[in-house]
Parts: C-alpha cells; sequence; structure tokens
C-alpha cells in the first residue's frame, strides 16, 4: 500500500464518492475555489504536482489549466480533522476562476453585518448579546 | 426582501439543502475550517455578526463558540462564482477545531509530490509532462 492509498483510506467521501477540496495560494494564502475529488482526482493531485478535480456536471477529471493554461501546481496538501475536507495550496498560474477572476470569490462580495470580540464585549456591558 | 433573502436566493443549496463555508481568518488568512450551513444558518451568519453552522451528524444550529468560548466573529463573506461555496472571514477566538488546534488542517499534514512553474518548465525541455 502506498502512502496514497494510506491518505485516501483515511478520506471519508460523501454519498457520490466525493470529497471538497479548497484551493489556496500557498503565498499570498487567498482562496481560490472550492472543488470536488473522487479517489482517482485526489491519488492524481498527490501524485502529478498538479491539481486534477472531478467535474461533476461533465463528469469527468478535469485537470486544473490543461485547457485554460491555468495551472495550479501543488505545493502542499492537509486533510482535516474528520477527514471530510482536503486543503490544497497551489501555485496558481493565471486565474483561478473560469470567468477569468483571480479567484473564484472575487464576484459576489457580501456585505454582512461585523463584529469583532471588542464590540462583542462593549455590547455584553450594554446588556446586549451579540 | 431583504438583502440577506436576496443573497440566499443567489446560493445553490444541494440536495440536502446544504452549502459548504470555508472560513477563513481575516488577517492571517489561515483557513481554519469547512462547515454546512442551511439557509437559515446563512441568515444567522449573516446577520448577527457570529458564525453558526447546520450540524449534519447532530441535526441541530451550531453556533460556533456557544459552548466552547472559541467564537467565531464575522469579518466579512463572499459567495463563489456559481453560487454554491460560501468563504467567510472571521476573527477567530481561540483554537477552530474542536481538537483545541488553532485549524482543522493542523493534524493530518500530507506530503504530496510538489511543483512549480520554472520546474515544469525545465521537465517541458528535458521532454517530460508535468
Amino acid at each position: 500500500m502506498t502512502a496514497t492509498d494510506d491518505v485516501i483510506g483515511r478520506i471519508r467521501f460523501n454519498e457520490a464518492g466525493l470529497v471538497p477540496a479548497v484551493i489556496q495560494q500557498w503565498d499570498s494564502r487567498e482562496v481560490l475555489m472550492m472543488g470536488w475529488m473522487d479517489a482517482e482526482a485526489v491519488r492524481r493531485t498527490l501524485g502529478e504536482g498538479r491539481v486534477t478535480f472531478w467535474s461533476r456536471s461533465r463528469q469527468e477529471y478535469w485537470r486544473k489549466g490543461d485547457t485554460s493554461g491555468h495551472v495550479q501546481y501543488v505545493k502542499g496538501a492537509a486533510l482535516d480533522c474528520d477527514g471530510d475536507t482536503l486543503l490544497v495550496t497551489v501555485e496558481q498560474v493565471g486565474a483561478a476562476c473560469h470567468t477569468g477572476t483571480r479567484t473564484c470569490f472575487d464576484a459576489d462580495v457580501l456585505e454582512p453585518v461585523v463584529a469583532d470580540a471588542d464590540s462583542a464585549r462593549l455590547a455584553a456591558e450594554m446588556g446586549s448579546d451579540l
């Protein structure tokens, strides 16, 4: 059994046989995108130095950059505490998003109510429950 | 219709009515964890200044920090290009992971084959296909 088989054995794939993979630029630490991998896509990603996803819409392997040139070179990887999410750090060539933006999270920035530990402390002193 | 309802209307929830939410520390940009939200958890997260998940294992809302004290204060949020992943930037109090580590990705660091644009160029010159 290879080291990669051992990793794959620790992954808790969902009922469709897939695991979500968060892709992060290794140096700027931007979250670039989230994609899905089956066991074979994980094997290729960990073994080839390039990120491969499983495309749920096209039902095929999708090695990032093969058509766009926007390759993701693998710099590191980690499995989360309960084995159901992968984090892959990469060197992203060009745009990570198929829409042409640097990350997939650039186009729809939301405006949530924000808070921090200081404002929460202040609110508590004023009797609120943030 | 509120702004939050409008956001929720843009989210493509999965067949279980959930969307994955990547949680990132706002300043260090560490990826802390990934959790799941239903529409109500998104509404609370965007409206309360604190992150709330839907716990799939316990089938209940889980406002991060209510029992552990490890609150996640919301600093920003974005929806990805196809509306099926949320990114929430937070101020994390203490450990993000229920195991006590700073992030959920600290415990199982993998050792993938790594590459970068320079090594790929070199390999190409030598006739390989990285």
